[in-house]
């Protein structure tokens, strides 16, 4: 029989702290420490109560947490398996007959892990998806996190311990996230279709209208046919729209994110958006249930500006912007965006696009799930993230001008040094983002150009990247940072340009919906964590014609993004699901 | 009849300010303040306290007093001659009939000069030689000076004016650096011959053993003859050796620098060294004097390592510092050293390089006068500094490495950004440098490679060139360097890694001869100056072998090196004559 959480909150200490045995390697202080807790809203509230504990436990505790752990190559090596974790796990990871090379390789990597941490190597074999990793991914990921710096691995570590626990809690409690791995499937099952080039190689590519991404819009169509949707139908921009319709009224929540992907990039940017209100209608069509408003998904066609410089192409259409001019924008083989819309079967004609202008008065407003493409959920161990806005951002090039001089002959006194001055930007660009708790500012591009080791910089030639939840609160960020260098260069003697090469406007979340995703996240048992988007969205664009607001699921591998590594788990998206489902019923509520 | 410094010193305080009238231009105000230094030592004496008086002026008098001067250009179009001097300095600089070309340029630059510092352009058409420049090095040198920073160009009028001081009191004292004169022809001589590929675009290029190497040897050997040397060779590494014997015992002062240069090169960097010691020993032959020792003028062959990695083959070849491999390295044509050796009619044989060792009991001690190199001279208004060390150095090549993350998406305080490590210990180097005063400390190469603007650098490249005047003094500066490296690197949660490629000790000047030096420099009315080398020099080769000390010469143009626009004037290559002359007297009363 599997355990219930109502059977834990009603147990004494002792009892519930036998109940909860063995979740953590020799570590029942973990499950003890978190039961002062009680009582537990869900499953979710557990974890999160567990994983809190040993943040809180310190470095020393959680070595030895780690250290607990048997080595994950001395199992192999004994036992011809990869897994730091049970038979029954290790079953299911289906880890067994490693070659002698895969060993050697193996016995390396893991002296190498010894030598840099001093722990053992922590994986959850199983992966993200429950079902396990192959031998090739186990030791790519060893590989890859012996090149991790020691106190960020440590945290890595844990998060893979955590992962552990949440499998085998799910196998204690015989819970089964039907509704993330179906979002998870689906997404596997898209990500099949990539461009000419990467497919080959394994890399998933999706640009606009090419083979790929029309098959990837027909695949999707076709998942919401299924789902029941009641009408799905391929835009002229190629948009795949799916309409749910409601029981009495007129009106529609419009959702989506996007279906295009950067080149080699994730499978959960954008696509996460799509599939999790696909699960939504399809349990309410599976229940028969009609809400007293429609449900609009739309899987926007582009948004990424890989083939084309048309960044937000499918969501501006459904707000009329889309630029006439680029209709006859060519892409690197010289296909105008007209000729490929055409190949593709749609009209290829303003008029048809112009007609995707949605009335913002049929809408209720624009929500839209994402993987938060950073670090901070998965650093502070929270599932989701309730989105406050999407940051407004400027971006500036920008030339320092010295003097070159003699690097040994040149008094430090007498130097007009452009790189030192903009070191001195760099730490106040550092500082002043700090400063706001929610501002960000990064020089990401920084050269002396022909610099020699002997001379003075003469030039130094850097970017700036200036963003901020709220438009005045940048343009005082960007103010301050080009105040400060023109202070600087003032003292320092040196002269200064900078060319503007891009200003978007911030998307504070709409109050109302904010609140909606709130409840939701609240009602799993899941902490509130309110942040800011720092990237652009899909929400940017209908911001400006309906209320927006965006909830973030936590990204694995420190959150990275437009890269292969991107990466959620089946549990954070059932928690998306469930909270979209609880967003619905709430305004089917407020509706009644 | 010329005026005398007697009769300044001599005068009454308003007699003297008439005899000096006239020198700056509409401000009688200067040659007054500078008469409360009286007695004046020399003509240099008076020079100085002028330049002092303006120097201590402050902005406004210094601006006046620019301004006070007619402008360039509009005198150029109502006169049709380019010039800011008196006609009579106008004739010398020969500078009539422009073209209606030049005319309109030289408008253009006018209007921009005076559009960015709001002030005319002051130029001394007169020139470094006192002979005039021609229109063309006129306009260049408009052009050039625009691109200054303001202060900068404050600065750079003042000086020009000062040097039309310095004409006009020749003039009118009826004075001619005539040894400056010489050794100056001497060097534009020698600058006729240039390598293939750099005669032809009028560049001066001259690597060891080029057929316009050992065009300039034979020069310099013929020049050496004229003077009077008893003995004049080419040796075994192409060094052109110069003996000028002395009246009694068989002890020689050694001196000299070097012949060949960078590519695109200055005409004065070492060869001024051996020219000014050329026109001592020519002034004792012509008076047939012999001093209780022999002179010995070394022309280096090597010294820059260009053509042949082999820097200071020249030096290092009389104290046994030849590298038997060198004779097999090739250069960019294949061509071996050995084989150009025997091409310019030399052995070629390890056995007569190493012939070339001097027995140290031999000698007195090395000598070298050389051009700063450096900004410094030429910044406080002086002609003269003494070297204190040469010094010892080390250079690094570093990485600092992070994690690249989202520039919108990873908050302040979750990054490891390797570029503003970087700008952390960029402060740190100016400020630890500085601390000594004497210290340098440069990042010359910078760069994140690959940035983007809107990603957080992982990587970051740098180079840290780190020089003091004493080794114990550098090491210090090295190892706190790398210990602050270290620090900022373990807070922000990064890696680093750096390669030692260079480590050159320090030569302090011997004191005895360093204070030879300083008598010298004092018997000419000009004030001391102490300051170490920053550049390396033949005397660090030397200084192995037996007590070394070096007299430094002013460079224009912020002391410009390995460049065209290297200069001295032939006023300062006079007193630097006039230097040598009276350390030579110095030794030869020592020894009586």
């Amino acid at each position: 029989m599997p355990l219930t959480i109502e059977q834990v909150n009603a147990a004494s200490g002792a009892e519930a702290a036998k109940l909860l045995d063995g979740l953590y390697e020799h570590s029942p202080w973990i499950a003890q420490a978190a039961l002062a807790q009680r009582p537990f809203r869900s499953l979710s509230h557990l974890k999160q109560a567990m994983a809190d504990v040993v943040r809180e436990a310190g470095a020393g505790k959680q070595l030895a947490l780690i250290r607990a752990h048997p080595e994950l190559a001395g199992k192999a090596m004994v036992s011809n398996t990869l897994t730091s974790e049970s038979t029954h796990e290790q079953s299911k990871a289906g880890l067994t007959n490693c070659s002698p090379e895969e060993f050697a390789r193996i016995q390396q990597l893991n002296a190498d892990y010894n030598a840099k941490f001093g722990f053992p190597f922590i994986l959850a074999v199983r992966g993200p998806r429950g079902t396990g990793l192959d031998r090739k991914e186990i030791i790519e990921t060893f590989a890859r996190r012996l090149g991790h710096p020691a106190d960020f691995e440590r945290a890595e570590a844990l998060r893979n311990i955590h992962r552990i626990v949440e499998l085998r809690l799910n196998d204690k409690f015989g819970v089964e996230p039907t509704l993330g791995n179906l979002v998870w499937d689906w997404q596997e099952r898209l990500a099949r279709h990539s461009d000419p080039g990467y497919a080959e190689r394994a890399q998933l590519t999706v640009t606009y209208l090419t083979d790929a991404h029309r098959a990837a819009a027909s695949q999707i169509a076709q998942d919401m046919r299924e789902c029941g949707f009641d009408e799905v139908e391929i835009d002229a921009v190629g948009n795949v729209v799916g309409r749910y319709r409601g029981s009495s009224e007129e009106r529609y929540v419009l959702t989506g994110s996007h279906y295009d992907t950067v080149r080699n990039g994730g499978k959960y940017d954008g696509r996460l958006g799509i599939f999790v209100p696909m699960a939504c209608v399809r349990e309410l069509a599976r229940a028969k249930q009609r809400l007293p408003f429609g449900i609009e998904v739309v899987g926007f066609s582009e948004e990424e500006g890989q083939r084309y410089k048309a960044t937000f192409l499918g969501s501006g259409a459904l707000i009329g912007h889309f630029n006439p001019a680029w209709l006859e924008q060519k892409d690197t083989d010289g296909v105008t965006m007209r000729e490929a819309m055409r190949h593709a079967g749609l009209p290829g004609s303003l008029e048809a696009i112009t007609a995707l202008q949605r009335d913002p008065a049929r809408y209720l407003g624009f929500i839209e799930v994402h993987i938060e493409q950073g670090p901070v959920l998965n650093e502070i161990d929270l599932p989701l993230g309730i989105v406050t806005s999407i940051n407004g951002g400027v971006r500036l090039q920008c030339e320092v001008t010295g003097m070159a001089s003699h690097a040994g002959t040149t008094p430090m006194d007498r130097r007009r040094d452009a790189a030192v001055a903009v070191a001195e930007l760099a730490l106040y660009v550092e500082r002043r983002a700090s400063q706001d708790g929610d501002s960000v500012g990064t020089i990401g591009m920084l050269q002396v150009p022909n610099g020699s080791i002997n001379v003075v910089p003469g030039r130094c030639l850097f970017s700036l990247d200036l963003r901020a939840p709220t438009d005045p609160q940048r343009d005082k960020l960007v103010a301050d940072v080009l105040a400060k260098l023109k202070e600087i260069c003032e003292r320092r003697g040196l002269a200064f340009s900078f060319e503007e090469t891009m200003r978007a406007a911030a998307a504070p979340s709409a109050p109302e919906w904010q609140q909606r995703w709130e409840r939701a996240v609240e009602s799993l048992g899941v902490p509130l964590y309110r942040m800011p988007s720092g990237a652009g969205h899909d929400a940017m664009k209908l911001h400006e014609a309906m209320p927006q607001a965006m909830l973030f699921v936590r990204g694995q591998n420190a959150g990275i993004s437009h890269n292969p590594l991107e990466s959620t788990t089946n549990d954070d998206m059932q928690l998306a699901v469930q909270s979209f489902q609880h967003l619905l019923q709430q305004l089917a509520k407020e509706m009644q």
